[in-house]
């Protein structure tokens, strides 16, 4: 089966498995897990950051994140299709209180200048706004990857502000890849970064959210409201170690593996090659539910998002192979 | 003092007052004052609808509709620049645990196209949309008038994805004075409707949600939980009652003394008076703050939004020569 | 019709409506109503306090004092009959996020030796307990009249562990009545205290959160978001004042009509007179439903509050005469 | 290091180990984790109940639990030192806006007839009483084993309410092994049922929901939305499975070691062995904290609840030998 529908779905390579089976443990409950702590502190570091907390998912990392710069009753500013707000069962609000109004943009690529008029100022009047979101790579824009001077012009508007940013960074690893923009960089332009080891670098569960110290302590607490406070993580923590370790620099295989993909389906009118920037390839295919299941079962699995659109990811359990054995399928199925 | 900061400062008319001192009353928390009683009834047939349940603010009746039409971690989709997103302190997400997403268009008026694209339909991984909100007049887009076609192309919408349609009729008296579109039409289109009896129809206090009659009985608990269950709210229902009756056909004197001041203030570069459909005239001045506290002291005031822009309100207790005063005050200070 | 179900049932008096029509109004989310700034500097200095915000019900003024005690996800001790965590539709929980564990005392009278054992102290463990919220007089306890010792007890505790004190005093003026207790006493041992003006004192609407400065402007924006920022509130203020300063003194008589009704009833089994100390008999009879309904066939309303028990208020919308027709309708009715 | 402070901080033994790092995976999120579906159909077996849904801590269990069977507004009654209120950080009133109101008993040992006069029926003036947790066996209360007869008297105390039953079952294992009682009847008389695999079991991370079909796939998108959706969650699964099949009949020994602990120690005056009835002993020292210091220091943890109690508990990585040394540590400390 060639699994294209998220980069979620690996499963640990054998030396990772070994990772994890070796891994020293304890109660992260009680801040005791040797291996939960290491790998905090080695993500913390990577990032130019002082702190990091391990989740048991990216959406407890970003709902952290926005409840450590957003308090309830005052507002966030983010994407229209930004996974915060669409695809983490409407917790920022739910669970945060916290409102949100959106900008829309052609694949998600931000345009800070869109969201300065957007900002309410202290009033006893109106919706505060507190914090900024955005997320690299974009994940329903296709994998879309920000501009870097757009996220230094959001900086400096957030400075002026007093706003607060945080990056949903479960795909930085292939921004990273893409442009080469040190991770460090992306950690200083941003107040709480969400990262998540389960995607592209392939551990089996688990992000993190990096911040500073003092909200890294509050993190711990509010990780342990939404029941995210786990006991010998550690198992978790160590494939997440490895994957920090050994699985980014191979990112950009895949990003060449989703640029061949895309290149080969575009003749049949199902994609813009252009528009594929890592390893994300947004597929448009009227009637792709029967498509999807079609592809199924000649072994091919794509992602269906909407009567006519999809999505196909490529990941570390894909090869070459697979990859042509998708062309072959999913072209035969449209043509 | 000619105050045209909002059509909120009106204070009740000699004949308005009578109608509440003879008032006859009770507890409607026990559903026993009469006067509430009638509000309700003559409120809810006006519009086509069941029943109607009197609110002590249009915040109140808004977040009531809103969560009768979607439940906390579900979404409400509205414009980027709605009064029940922005300026009700963040209600629908910190008490509902409502999702917002947001559209944006030129003068918040309603383009039913933008939104499908927008909704996210009933599934496991992603927040639901449940509802769509309109505001109609639009307040921040300066007194704008819903077309009703764009209203019936999102029934239209809504009936398709089995979506609520919330109005914040807050000023659904203004569109209504100037289309002359019928209140049972605005009625049979939407699932909730606030109506705010304060405004330009110049009752002291006071609102309406109205709604079917097991929507309202919901509504109800909703009203107390937020701590509007009033008791001999009689004197305040009396005042609407009177204004439901006698200050809906002279609104149309607010919309020309309107058109009057914008046309009047235009050739000084503040204002476009092709876009003032009703009662508000949003003006943009640099420096506003200054230009409004040199005003208040010749006796003008004028409602300050942001760094550079404003607002000014015709209403019932502003007559012509306080609008030819405000015009030479205005004209003065910008020249 | 002699309507004991409750105080709040009363209607203004010939003078407290001449009070309300000769008010002095303006718009009150401006801070610009004369009388609602009148009442509030009144009552404020009445409890010895800074400030005060005006509010259009009890239960709003209670859920604004809570919330500025504590935040969501920390928590209030109570008694298990209180009033905010039984009457208020859920609304610590569910609009504030506040944990409430509560205590089990006969008539509701405060023991504060046992609330010490109950306090969480601040911990990344547990749920932290922040305030403590005392009713006076304790509605469904009987109108008891907490013991002053008690209250200067659960002070001393409340400044050991730093917690917030919040004081339900819906019916404070019978508790002051009953003891001569001064009201700047209750303002001194509490951090913030709701009282409302529709129950005993006979205003139609309105209750006050009364606190220091700081928390009554935050308290102006919770007020908001639950949307009871009115307009011209004035001419409900105008009555708070005149009950202010009219009907204080008069509640004694209430209290003395109770002591009465509750002697004539007592020898039928339904109550016991040495419980009742201010304005509220608990009765206790079995299918108390079909009494009242029989009774309110011969003019006497009284409350059910479960199968087998009820109540009955006095206030100055029942005399003597009153009293002596429900001695008699219900003594019949029990025999 | 004798580490008595919690039963969470067992590591897995060498064939947990092994099941662990041969276990099948998949992507759990998608239902598609074989190790994870093997699990919830042999936990829902167990109880005999239709359905369970594996989360990454018990409190995430409980909240879940807790969401499923009470509303926003609505209540839920339990013991005011139930875990689900006390130690999960108020996630239920700050996540699921649950009103909890909470009743007093000696060592957390239910009474039912308590219950019955707490109960607010459904009307639109209180907050309706929706469900009522139990803690089996009571953490706080020491290890206290719920009497079968009482929880059969509660459910048919809610039967006749139609309440729901949510049982915290994180220790239900002890309770079972100090009993008899079998699984499938506590999963009968709960609706919902959590129970941890962390804790006595020994398993590293996870715990489970068990309840019927219809609320199994509810929880699974309140799962999402408080962030406990996890992908290859298979190896955390594997040794749950483990533990189900191998480490529930051991419990016994931890039960007989706590026993032993007690009575060694109670001499000292620090415990009653005779309300000792599974693997948690209660101690009452004052000063505890420089005690706990000291016996760490020689080797022995013991958790620390207030200024002069705490608790010790037996678990597999506690042998003889460890309760012999932590006798002798202790009694030599408090002599």
């Amino acid at each position: 089966m060639v699994d294209l529908r998220s980069d979620t779905v690996t499963r640990p390579t054998p030396a990772m498995l070994e990772a994890m089976t070796s891994a020293d443990v304890g109660d992260d409950v009680y801040g005791e897990d040797p291996s939960v702590n290491a790998l905090e502190a080695e993500a913390a570091a990577l990032f130019g950051k002082e702190a990091a907390v391990f989740t048991p998912t990216g959406s407890m990392a970003n709902q952290i994140g926005l409840q450590l710069l957003v308090r309830p009753g005052e507002e966030l500013l983010c994407d229209v299709k930004a996974h915060v707000v669409n695809f983490e069962m409407g917790a920022a609000a739910a669970l945060g209180g916290i409102t949100t109004r959106t900008w829309t943009v052609p694949n998600g690529r931000l345009d800070a200048a869109l969201i300065e008029p957007m900002i309410n100022l202290p009033n006893p009047y109106a919706t505060t706004t507190r914090a900024i979101a955005v997320e690299n790579t974009h994940n329903i824009g296709g994998g879309t990857v920000q501009p870097i001077e757009e996220l230094r012009a959001l900086r400096a508007l957030a400075d002026v502000y007093d706003l607060g940013l945080h990056l949903d960074g479960a795909r930085i690893w292939n921004a990273h890849a893409a442009t080469g923009v040190p991770f460090s960089e992306y950690g200083g332009l941003f107040d709480t970064v969400s990262v998540c080891l389960s995607k592209g670098l392939g551990a089996p569960v688990g992000s993190l959210l990096i911040t500073d110290a003092e909200r890294a302590a509050r993190a711990r607490v509010i990780r342990k409201r939404l029941g995210g406070g786990m006991r010998q993580a550690g198992f978790l923590a160590a494939a997440g170690r490895y994957a920090l370790a050994n699985h980014i620099d191979r990112l950009v295989e895949d990003h060449a593996r989703a640029q061949h993909l895309a290149r080969s389906l575009e003749p049949f009118g199902v994609c813009d090659a252009s528009q594929v920037e890592t390893n994300i390839v947004i597929v448009r295919i009227p009637g792709i539910a029967k498509v999807a299941a079609a592809a199924a079962e000649q072994g091919v699995r794509i992602s269906v998002l909407g009567p006519d659109w999809g999505r196909m990811l490529t990941h570390y359990d894909v090869d070459d192979a697979g990859i042509e054995h998708a062309v072959k399928v999913v072209s035969d199925l449209v043509r």
